[in-house]
């Protein structure tokens, strides 16, 4: 019976959650994407959680931690040309609850050599506002 | 008052189910990598949720639905030659409630010209059984 009312209460509380939390995420995301279309890599960073457990998988495997992402970013990113410019595409959400949710899109960086991909993101509410916890990046 | 009450409920509800999730998607894990390396993908395919809305998200972009996903495998892997030895390593688990977690890992295909890449699985426990929702691998 405990089991069967945790159910139906966590039900609830996703159902209650989804359309808000899809507008606070997807406004972050625009407030990503428009740090990164004006130059301010640091500002873009600001939506991945600030913390050395922060994972982001690409390529070339796991990086872990806030600084380790920053500076790969800023590595691969030296300078406004090679940023580009950057649109998100969000093709599927999946609310797990009023504080995580899933999100996967497509990404492209307009420039002269064009590329683009795949993304995975996890997103937690942490101490109010939504962040990365964990992205792959394909 | 209710909001503080709903966060801490989930908390526990999430604590106590901690390792028995674990265990319950390792064991999936390892049975659907047992099943690949005896060459039944059918039966590899039984970890995958069944359904119209299973998203695989790849290179390629992504394949939406169970019979897709299991065509899709069969095509690039037509002999056993080419399925190989799959081994999983699991890197991170974000466990999110008693029935859901992203498990991120590394798969590995031991054959002729080996390959491998990064996994991201959402896992959701359906009618009793975990099946994966979502796959983004690289």
């Amino acid at each position: 019976m405990n089991y069967i009312l945790s159910l139906v209460f966590l039900s609830l509380v996703v159902c209650r959650a989804q359309p808000r939390v899809r507008l606070e995420v997807q406004s972050a995301l625009n407030l990503q994407q428009q740090a990164w279309n004006e130059g301010r890599i640091e500002e873009f960073m600001q939506y991945y959680w600030n913390h050395d457990s922060l994972r982001f998988v690409s390529g070339k495997g796991m990086t872990l931690g806030w600084q380790a992402t920053l500076q790969n970013y800023q590595k691969k990113y030296f300078n406004r040309a090679l940023m580009g410019t950057l649109a998100f595409t969000i093709v599927h959400w999946e609310i797990l609850n009023s504080k995580t949710c899933m999100v996967s899109g497509i990404w492209q960086l307009t420039r002269d050599q064009p590329i683009g991909g795949r993304f995975t993101l996890l997103w937690k509410k942490i101490k109010g506002n939504w962040k990365i916890v964990y992205d792959h990046t394909s």
